[in-house]
């Protein structure tokens, strides 16, 4: 793992959340994207090497609305680059950690990903993710 | 903000917190430094320019205790690196964030700190943090 790519925060009104980050980060959201499968819209932040993903639910069964029925709103995982994401799913599942999806699937932002149970994790929803222009 | 300085992971037992970490980031802490005023034992991991705070309680009190006991282990909060946090907490009072300490205290890793409400932040606990060596 290179480094954390993003971290991903559940909130429930995206445009006022955006409002929010902007003021308190300094910097401008650089991209907003629907992700249909997911049921979320997503909006980036960059800060150093680090995204900052806000995340809004589509629909009342996307996930990122269980998680602020359950919780809150709040951070809702943290993301790792990886170069080989196969490599390393093999490798963490070696390792003994559960993972979400047994085969990589296509997330915002260009990437392959796959998430990491956090019941393994002390809690914390870990994302692995591989920019798809890196893949064979 | 220049950059995700770290993020910081309430676990309950450090020792077996950290031999997961090291399993699934690949490497070895660097560091572990108990905080007395906040009651907590950290051990640090690097991956990029980002570090892995895993934070324990020295006591019952600690926040870290009633944070897990009321959300469960998991991620606790989001520390921003800045130049001048003095600076940056009259921006942010002015903005309408509301700080948790009205002036910086000395936090882990040779670093003064200051905390932002999560209820002014979608949730999130945000830490701002400078580096001792840059104070005047």
């Amino acid at each position: 793992m290179h480094k954390v790519e993003h971290f991903g925060i559940a909130v429930q009104n995206l445009k006022e959340a955006s409002r929010l980050y902007e003021k308190l980060l300094g910097v401008k959201p650089y991209k907003e994207e629907t992700v249909e499968s997911e049921r979320v819209t997503t909006l980036f932040f960059k800060v150093g090497e680090t995204k900052i993903e806000l995340l809004e639910a589509t629909n009342p069964d996307s996930v990122i609305n269980k998680f602020i029925e359950k919780r809150g709103e709040g951070i809702h995982h943290i993301a790792f680059e990886v170069t080989d994401i196969e490599q390393e799913m093999q490798r963490l599942k070696q390792e003994g950690f559960i993972l979400l999806n047994e085969m990589p699937k296509r997330g915002a932002d260009n990437k392959l990903v796959c998430f990491v149970h956090p019941k393994t994790t002390n809690g914390v929803l870990i994302e692995l993710c591989q920019d798809i222009n890196h893949t064979a």
